[in-house]
C-alpha cells in the first residue's frame, strides 16, 4: 500500500535482514527499522512492533530463515530446535506464526537458501492472499454502506492490502461509497491508531467510535456489515481474534447483521477442533492501567488512566463461536464456517 | 461513605454554598471545591467535575436554591426561569436533573427557604432510597459471585452509597465473597476511575477489564451477574445509561446472566413512553481522539490515542430496551421492567 505516494509492505526481506514499518511508532512516527537475526526478529514480534496475523506469520518466516543463515559448526540442530522454539513462544494465538515457522524449518532442512526462499514465499502468498481476499469480499459491499471493523485488520497485519480492510479498499477503488466504524479497540487502541491511519491515506470516510458504542450505532440503523480479521480459526469455524469481536459477533447477530471474518486459508488450524483448543494470550495489566500516547510536544508516552492500586484482567483475544460467523472471506471464496466446508476447502 | 475513615457526601449544601468532591480529579486527588452561586454550580454540572445520575440531581437541586437565595429587585420571574433553563440545559439525559430543578423551583415560589429545604430533602432522599437499594439489591447477590459492572454508579455518582454498587457494598458487610469485572468505561474511564478507586476504598476485590471483555468472561463462566445503574428510564422500563450498557444487557442475556439496572425510582420519567424519547447527550470527539491520566510526575495530563486527522463520534448514554433487563432495583423493591408494574409502583 502507498504511504505518502511511495509503495511499502508491512515486512520485507533482504540479505539476511527483515526490515519492518514500526508499528509501535505509528500512527505518530512512520519508521522503518531493521533485525539482523532471529533474536532481533523474535523481540520485534514480542515487543509488537509488528503485530497483526499475517505480519507476525511472515516475520516469524523471517525469523526462522535468519536462524538458518547462522547456524553455528556446532550443536546446529539443538541451534535450530531452539531458535524455532524462540520463535514459537512470541505469541501463542496467532496460528499464521506457527503456520509460517514449520514451513520454513522443514525446507531450510534441505538448504539456507531453500528457507529464505520459502520464508519470501510466504510473505508474497500473504500479500496475493490478501488482495484475493479484497476482490471477493468487495462483492458484499453495496454502495452507501455503514461497515464496522474491529482492531487493525487492514495491509499493517498482513505484508500488504490486509483482510477485513481488504474488500473496503477494493470497494472504495470501485467507486462505492463507504463509511467505517473503526472500533477503538482498547487496551491497544489498534483500531484509533492504525485502522484510522490507513483509511486516512486511503482517503476513506471513517469514524473511531469507543468500543462500547457498536451496539448504539447499529440499534441506529447505521452498520450493515462488521468485517474482522481473525488469528486463528478452529476446524469447525470458530475464530480466535482481538478481544471484543465475540461481543460485536453477538451483538451484531441481535440487529441481524452480518458478521464477517476475513482471512487467509493459512489461519485455519486442522490441530483445533474448536475454539476450546486455541490457547489465548493473557497480556501484562498495565496495558489496561495505563494508556500509550502522544503528548503535546509529540512524544510518545504512558500515562495512568485507572485508580492506583487496581488490579487489570488483559485476555488479548476472545473466540467467537461459529453460529454467529455468516462467513469467511478467504482467498479461494466466502465460505460458510462448518467442518465440512472448511474441510472441502483446505482439501482444494 | 468513608474516605480514609472519614463520612463523606458527594455533594453537599450549607450557608448557601454547594460543596462537592471534584471527581474530574479523582481517583489521582481527593480535593472537596466549592460553587458559590447558581453559575458556579452549572459549571461543575456541565464540566463533569460531579457526574452521575443521583449527584447531579442534587447538585441541580442546590443550583436551583442558589438561584432563588440571590433574586435580583427587577425582573426576578425572568431571573429565575432563565436559572432554570440554565440548569436543564447543563446535561440533557439524566432524568434526576430535571425533576430536583422542578421541585424546587415549586418550592422556591413558596420562599427561598423552602427552596433550600426541598434541595436539602431531594439530597437527603437520594442518599436513603440508595440505602435502601443496596438492602433490596443485596438479596439478589450469593456468596461467591463474579459481578459486572459499567461505568460509575457508586456513591460518587449519587449523594451517598449509590445504586449498581450499594448492593454490592451491602453484600460485601453482610459478609458475602465477591469479586467484581469493572468495565473501565471508555472514553472517560469511569469504571477505571472511579468505581475502582471506591471498591479499593471499601477493601472488596475487584479487577479492571477493558470494555471489549465483557463477553469474553461471560462465556468462561466467571460473571453471574450485571448490575449498572441509570440515568434515565422510560415507562415502559427501557433504561438510558453510559454508552456500552446496551452490549452487556445484550451479551449478558445470551450467556443467560441476569442483568439489572438500580435506580430510584426518580430516575423514571413517566414523560418518556419509551427509550425513543429519551435525548442522547452526544459529547466532544476529543474525549475519544485524546485520553486524559497521570503522567509520571503525578500531573493530571492529555495524550492523544487516535490517528491525527481522525474523526470520531461519541454518544454518551445508549438505551437498553426493557427486554433485556432482567428487573429494576428500585427503593421500594425489585421490579420487572414493564408499563403495568412501573406505573403500580409510581402511583403506590
Amino acid at each position: 500500500m502507498k504511504v505518502a505516494g511511495k509503495t511499502y509492505r508491512t515486512v520485507w526481506f533482504e540479505k539476511g535482514v527483515s526490515y519492518y514499518i514500526d508499528q509501535n511508532l505509528l500512527p505518530f512516527d512512520f519508521v522503518i527499522r531493521e533485525a539482523k537475526n532471529c533474536t532481533e526478529s523474535c523481540r520485534v514480534i514480542t515487543g509488537m512492533n509488528v503485530r497483526g496475523a499475517g505480519a507476525i506469520g511472515a516475520m516469524a518466516g523471517f525469523a526462522m530463515a535468519q536462524a538458518f543463515l547462522s547456524v553455528p559448526a556446532n550443536n546446529a540442530a539443538q541451534y535450530l530446535s531452539e531458535a524455532k522454539t524462540m520463535i514459537e513462544s512470541t505469541r501463542p494465538t496467532a496460528r499464521n506464526l506457527f503456520y509460517a515457522v514449520e514451513k520454513v524449518f522443514h525446507a531450510g532442512l534441505i538448504s539456507p537458501e531453500q528457507a529464505v526462499r520459502t520464508a519470501l514465499e510466504i510473505a508474497d502468498k500473504d500479500a496475493a492472499d490478501s488482495q484475493k481476499i479484497g476482490e471477493l469480499g468487495s462483492e458484499l459491499i453495496r454502495d452507501g454502506m455503514g461497515i464496522e471493523t474491529h482492531c487493525n485488520a487492514g495491509w499493517l497485519a498482513f505484508v500488504d492490502y490486509g483482510t477485513a480492510l481488504s474488500p473496503i479498499y477494493k470497494a472504495n477503488e470501485q467507486g462505492k461509497s463507504i463509511f467505517v466504524y473503526v472500533d477503538e479497540t482498547r487496551p491497544r487502541n489498534q483500531g484509533a491508531r492504525l485502522t484510522a491511519w490507513e483509511l486516512q491515506n486511503a482517503d476513506i470516510p471513517f469514524a473511531i467510535i469507543p468500543d462500547n458504542a457498536g451496539a448504539y450505532f447499529m440499534s441506529k440503523g447505521k452498520i450493515q456489515m462488521v468485517i474482522t480479521g481473525a488469528d486463528r480459526i478452529a476446524i469447525n469455524g470458530d475464530a480466535a481474534n482481538k478481544i471484543g469481536t465475540l461481543e460485536k459477533a453477538i451483538v451484531a447477530r441481535e440487529y441481524n447483521i452480518p458478521f464477517y471474518i476475513a482471512a487467509p486459508l493459512s489461519t485455519i488450524d486442522p490441530e483445533c477442533h474448536t475454539g476450546a483448543d486455541i490457547p489465548i494470550e493473557e497480556r501484562n495489566e498495565e496495558e489496561v492501567l495505563f494508556q500509550t500516547g502522544m503528548d503535546e510536544s509529540g512524544k510518545e508516552c504512558q500515562i495512568r488512566v485507572s485508580a492506583p492500586g487496581s488490579q487489570a484482567m488483559n485476555p488479548a483475544f476472545d473466540i467467537t463461536p461459529s453460529g454467529y460467523i455468516t462467513g469467511i472471506i478467504t482467498e479461494k471464496g466466502i465460505i460458510t464456517p462448518s467442518v465440512e466446508t472448511i474441510k472441502k476447502v483446505l482439501n482444494r
